[in-house]
């Protein structure tokens, strides 16, 4: 019996914004796993920012996909066939499965997960690789201490909610910046920040000045752009900035913006830091029981936002770049 | 006996490259020094490209330099009059005296300097803040290790120079970026640089990627602009770029020019860090010391472009901007 395939293949380099007919949706039977392989049932796929440099040609931290392949997603599925020993049906896993409803894997860099401990949905946010992104980001590269100021963009997203909550477990006061009041409202009342800046509203240069008036200590840029820039010019001496995306720019059909006051990093001895969550994948059990205590203790939320259907990908991906996701975006496949 | 000093006022702030009548020339007595204080007559004052920087209106590292005021300047001296017990008349120092003859002092921030060791132009190159920067830079914020390669841009200037030598010492391959033949022969064959790029004639990013098959592990950046783009093209896993200038943007009319491919830092997990030599001044005395031994060894070299003539100084401050010069800059005052 063919089990039928559904699956979104890269058929264009996108300029700007993914469009419709950069993606062929196809249909295909998937064959059975050979010896130790599984076959992996996707119930949820991760849709991340990251996706965009994904699909660039050119040099980066992973290859490009290529064209006519599948489109790389980080999932969560169940096992539902397996001809490997450490993976038996009913098994809930973790990897990076693919845009697609079935998957064929051998294990490697696949985790378990339990839906007991946590909801699936969380698997891929505050305990998936977001949630990684923001531990390690904001704790090994941007090291704060208690009693500092730590600022940090995409406040209400899957990476900056976790590193403002992270941040105040850690002692430090932390000002988030998002885009409009219900972002605002939820990463203040909600998330505990101690302030919101909302981008769309507001001069954010000068609101940096006014919820920082010693200067930002660590600042976590998910954005780049303007943003990047007005933190840059509110910074205090020794600052350390971490560089984590820079969702602002991914879609420019010219090229990139530069911060162009990066000499502020000379007039304050500051740094600017890139850093890549694949490079902790060795602490990702340690750090994922923190979080989950975190979790526990009422100290660390997340919100996941749903949409159902692999179909929706071209279109719930959008939603990414206009601000439109309200938490982790995520199809629910089944 | 009234003593005549003469000396350059800043009259305006300059747009874009520092014109004549942007400084004033005046001739007016000097007073005498009073109880804890003491007299310098000026003998060399170094020209350097952060001058352009203290011209400049707004928040720095230090205050600009007011209008009407006197050019703000490093100099070496001898002392010819003293009510100060730690400075007698016939002691040779350095320090920030300004672009003038004559200069009094109450002896915060001047170092003594002993022309039996160098040369009193050593005091302002090698030995001075431009060896200085090129030291704590490279050391502390580069941090080369053997065997890895690091590249300097201005490479025959008065930082560069001493940067790719120390480098050298430090067991490291050093490729240095320079304008034209003779600055790159001068770096390859009389500073034993592995490899030298000529931003004039040569592509710098295709150079770097030829220079540095495996990548860049340390870049020291002197100059900004599309050299900076390059070198972050052509990054290493885990580079440290340190940032001491931005040569190539200081007389811009309009914005700076922000790196656009700052992103790779992310992609090579790299850093850029921003140093100012001010703040290593309590181990300048070691580092001297050992740039002293590293001279006498012959393993550190420098050459001194020295123009006579106080009142030269708008026409030669133009040189460190065209690239003109050859080695550190400095007026020969008397």
């Amino acid at each position: 019996m063919l089990l039928m395939n559904h699956k979104f293949l890269l058929a264009a380099r996108p300029v700007g914004l993914p469009k419709h007919n950069d993606w062929t949706y196809v249909e295909e039977p998937i064959g059975d796993p050979k010896e130790g392989e599984f076959l992996i049932q996707l119930l949820y796929i991760s849709l991340d920012p990251a996706m965009r440099g994904w699909i660039n040609e050119g040099r980066s931290y992973v290859p490009p996909v290529g064209i006519g392949e599948v489109m790389r997603a980080l999932g969560v599925g169940i096992v539902t066939a397996s001809r490997n020993p450490r993976f038996a049906v009913g098994d809930h896993v973790s990897g990076s499965f693919g845009m697609q409803e079935y998957a064929i894997s051998d294990g490697q860099r696949v985790m378990k997960v339990d839906p007991k401990v946590a909801p699936l949905p969380k698997y891929l946010s505050v305990l998936g690789m977001t949630g990684m992104t923001a531990y390690f980001g904001l704790l090994d590269t941007g090291k704060p201490k208690a009693g500092e100021t730590v600022v940090v963009s995409a406040a209400a997203g899957a990476v900056g909610a976790p590193v403002g909550q992270i941040a105040k477990i850690q002692g430090c006061r932390v000002v988030g910046i998002a885009g409009g009041p219900e972002k605002c409202r939820y990463i203040v009342q909600d998330l505990g920040f101690d302030a919101a800046i909302d981008y769309k509203s507001e001069d954010v240069r000068t609101a940096l000045q006014k919820h920082c008036p010693d200067g930002i200590q660590v600042y976590f840029d998910n954005v780049g752009g303007t943003i990047l820039e007005a933190a840059l010019a509110n910074l205090a001496r020794g600052a350390r900035i971490v560089i984590c995306g820079a969702i602002s720019q991914y879609n420019n059909t010219g090229p990139m913006t530069g911060p162009r006051n990066y000499m502020s990093l000379l007039v304050n001895r500051a740094s600017m830091k890139g850093m890549l969550v694949f490079d902790y994948a060795d602490r990702f059990a340690q750090a994922g029981a923190q979080m989950a205590e975190w979790m526990a203790a009422g100290k660390l939320k997340s919100r996941e936002h749903i949409v159902e259907g692999l179909a929706t990908f071209p279109e719930t991906l959008l939603k990414l770049f206009t601000g439109e996701n309200e938490g982790k975006l995520m199809l629910k496949v089944v």
